[in-house]
């Protein structure tokens, strides 16, 4: 099935899992909007909404598939036959349709979520799987919860769906519970002790509770797993979902790991954007990859450092991903070296002497001034200019 | 010199790499109120800023200094002999003064930010301890970019550094490139290999440019390091630092680790919010433990398995971070609007009709019962919750 072992799929759920938050409902022009720059993005798979949960998810799924060509359109389902069918009338449309259907794994939503045992609940697994594979080839299982799930059990699940007909087994770690060498070692044990586990693609759906879905999402492709479930900007239930863009900034920088995937890293911060202001989620500045102040350098030794060589603090370049330039901001901890390159950058050539006198006059503004602006400097400027001309 | 093994020390550097962001400029005033926050919280060491850089950072250091009793109060220098005259002089009123001094120990930097050699640099590092040395005990030695060194240089530097009077050994990732299992093994590596390792403390300064500044932290942990640096909200220099509050719940939620810090974690909330605000550095609703939506539960799916065990979906109490509850009072004369408000923080989101069904059922409630708390928020949202499902 996969042609390339190297090769990671991307599976975006920014218009499910992340249009499910409270305060981020899209219409479906805007949902189409947003599917169609996945798109253009490169993204493998578009999760597009969960069907049977209401009639506007419905119709979303159905436009959502007509609107874009490439990329598989995914739709949810609960292992419920009403479920599965709604997902495959929403699909009708769709070049590459997947059903992702699935049920809870761990013992605790075995017992107190869905009140059944773990030989019923593996029944309805394999059940749902077969029903949907009624409508279509492509079936993604998940197995909810899997990160708190009986590893031994997990296996059984894994295997059983798949000898069913599932392509793609989604390993969510539902609550963000795993550390990341455990979440790895999961991902190990099914890729190592699942017999029939090279019929079907691992996917690895992360969620970021404890600040830990971009690792955990990483020590599973490290360990086997050839798709990556996220959203851009990270959002989603709770504390949101693994961040896209950083994954596949991950992989893009760390040629060591050997793993590719199809993005065009080059439009992540536009899309950003977009997900930010259509969906009313603020990005933080400190946001990896995509906040406002990502590649900002402030402090003097670091713009001393950026100004000599920028690899010196800067391990991706900011037009990789979009992003309009780097930049050195003028803070009252910046250092000579960062108002020479301003000054420069404004006209001002100044000797040693000169420099050290405006640096002694750019400090008492700074102190005073939360940043320094270009008009700033050419006040500071004024007096010594008039020395020198 | 550790008298319990387990012990992990918290470093909080808000003050130093947070303050220096742009944006993010505190008068004197404004840092002694976070500092005694962060002496409330539990901080061990509070990094009260850089007093070389500027004099209004000296003066908050000297000021800081005199306002907390029991946290050491840090302050930054480079590895020059006035930064550390600076150092010293600010910290004289400190009860419990630490120097922070240090140099690049990658080849990147030593080359083209020092345009030196890796032997010239361990010369200056030595010197730069032992002069700091002369006043005060407790000094900290930072190995700037130490994520990308050479891990045989490094070691020679911490062993020499420990050697002149390190107490604490600092291995930042100065750039956020390590990956978790690397960034671990580099730890482990200095704990196995650096002979006179015992005599100091292992620290670890991650940055979080990939999203990894929190798991990296963590597997330093896992590998020997006994203190962990970071920011309040993950604030600082580029995408930020580590966030104090997610590697503190991790430790508090995975008792497997059998780590443990001395940090109120049900202040979390409240000083997220403050240094948010007196900062001006929004926090995403999707942030990690502290993030507004935290711990909002949306779906239909995760309200029915949230209500019926609450662990099907939450892994922390919110109330363990200080989220905040229904104890502000919803009584039968609160109006629509507060209750949205608190079925909305707990995860509800309704439409006009359903609110209207909801209130009507509240002030049933709130009839027969004087103060309506979560719980009871919830057993409303029970009949509600079924018709949707």
């Amino acid at each position: 099935m996969l042609h390339d072992p190297n090769r990671v799929y991307v599976f975006d759920t920014t218009l499910r899992d992340g249009e499910q938050v409270p305060g981020c409902q899209l219409t479906t022009p805007e949902k189409i909007e947003i599917a169609r720059e996945l798109e253009s993005l490169g993204i493998d798979i578009i999760e597009a909404g969960f069907p049977a949960s209401s009639p506007g998810d419905f119709q979303s799924v159905v436009e959502i598939a007509k609107a874009v060509t490439n990329p598989t359109v995914c739709a949810l389902t609960r292992a419920h036959q009403k479920d599965i069918d709604a997902a495959a009338e929403a699909l009708k449309y769709a070049k590459h349709p997947r059903i992702h259907t699935g049920i809870g794994s761990s013992d605790m939503h075995i017992r107190t979520k869905f009140n059944s045992t773990r030989e019923e609940i593996l029944e309805r697994a394999v059940a749902a799987v077969k029903y949907a594979k009624k409508f279509v080839e492509d079936i993604e299982f998940y197995a909810e919860d899997a990160g708190r799930a009986d590893i031994h059990y997990l296996a059984l699940m894994v295997e059983s769906v798949i000898a069913a007909g599932a392509t793609v087994v989604n390993i969510p770690d539902t609550n963000g519970y795993c550390l990341p060498d455990q979440y790895g070692s999961k991902i190990r044990f099914l890729k190592e002790n699942v017999k029939n586990i090279d019929k079907a693609i691992i996917s690895v759906h992360c969620h970021n509770d404890l600040g830990l879905a971009t690792a955990n999402s990483v020590a599973g492709l490290q360990n086997g797993a050839r798709q990556i479930e996220g959203t851009i900007n990270g959002i989603g239930e709770r504390a949101g979902n693994t961040s896209i863009e950083e994954v596949v900034m991950i992989l893009k920088t760390h040629h060591d790991l050997g793993l590719h995937t199809n993005i065009n890293t080059k439009q992540f911060y536009e899309l950003s954007r977009m997900v930010s202001t259509q969906m009313r989620m603020p990005v933080q500045p400190n946001k990896a990859i995509v906040g406002a102040n990502a590649f900002a350098h402030s402090s003097g030794i670091h713009q001393d450092g950026f100004l000599k060589n920028r690899e010196n603090y800067e391990i991706i370049r900011p037009e990789d991903v979009g992003f309009p330039s780097a930049s050195i901001v003028l803070t009252a901890r910046s250092g000579r070296h960062a108002l020479k390159f301003h000054l420069e950058r404004l006209g001002y050539t100044l000797n040693k002497e000169e420099l050290a006198d405006a640096y002694a006059r750019f400090l008492t503004l700074a102190d005073s001034k939360l940043n320094i602006d270009d008009e700033d400097l050419k006040g500071l400027m004024v007096g010594q200019l008039a020395k020198v001309q």
